[in-house]
């Protein structure tokens, strides 16, 4: 299994503290994501579509644990039932708009990543694939989904 | 970075060829998923949530191709501009319901994968985070997104 960074992602967040949490609490942010230039071709036809998903490494979690007390909620909960780095891979994903490409470069908006932050993939965003038709919950999020628009992070997963 | 098998995903899917295309395409599949028994502490409270975001590694991705002919177009596209397994790190996703959990077994359905492919995270799909509230544009897609019902894969990715 071969797995690397194919470029590397740019926002005004240089440090993990004090960060949007999610695209949703990151209106109108703008990033750059600079893809490895031998890779531009791979992005032929991309800017037809509105959003992208992004993956990335979550270069700055310091660690694996398996529960964790995330930014919505002062319970713990299991890593993978919840958004935080320090899951046993740490990737990230983000439906991000995309609002330009040029060669190698994409302009998006809504970034809630870290400058600097390793990319591994884009996707484009298709409803038709990523939007679940049946009904749809979402557990201890629920007791507070709107918290997320207003949710900053803070040292905890360094 | 370090990146490893967290699991193995099961499917009745056995051979890469005449597979649904996307979860869309795979109503009603049943699957299984097998995290390692010492993360299982990890899946705490992910009962809660009825979707389930899968990240997996295309081990049957026989190269990377950075333009390719998706299932869904007689046109080709940027590999980025498509959910094609020969992109440059072969990571997939798919948006599975999730049934139910017993220890570190995942009972999922709606499964486009193949059986025996290697689990890289398992996220909760929360709307709020997922799903963009700006208006969505799907490029070539556009032409025809009710085909990835009825689409089947093919060898042209092995």
């Amino acid at each position: 299994m071969q797995i690397e960074s194919i470029g590397a992602i740019h926002s005004p967040f240089k440090a993990i503290a004090d960060m949007p949490i999610q695209p949703s609490g990151a209106k109108g942010q703008l990033g750059r994501i600079e893809l490895e230039p031998k890779l531009a071709a791979g992005l032929t036809d991309l800017e037809g579509f509105s959003h992208i998903i992004v993956l990335y490494y979550f270069h700055c979690a310091g660690k694996t644990a398996l529960t964790v007390t995330p930014f919505l909620d002062p319970e713990p909960h299991g890593v993978f039932a919840t958004r935080a780095p320090t899951r046993p891979n740490h990737i990230g994903l983000s439906v991000l708009k995309l609002n330009a490409i040029d060669g190698n470069i994409l302009q998006v908006e809504n970034i809630d990543i870290l400058d600097g932050t390793p990319l591994l993939d884009l996707k484009p965003y298709v409803p038709e694939f990523d939007q679940p038709n049946e009904d749809i919950r979402t557990g201890w999020i629920r007791k507070n989904p709107a918290g997320v628009q207003t949710a900053r992070s803070d040292q905890r997963f360094a």
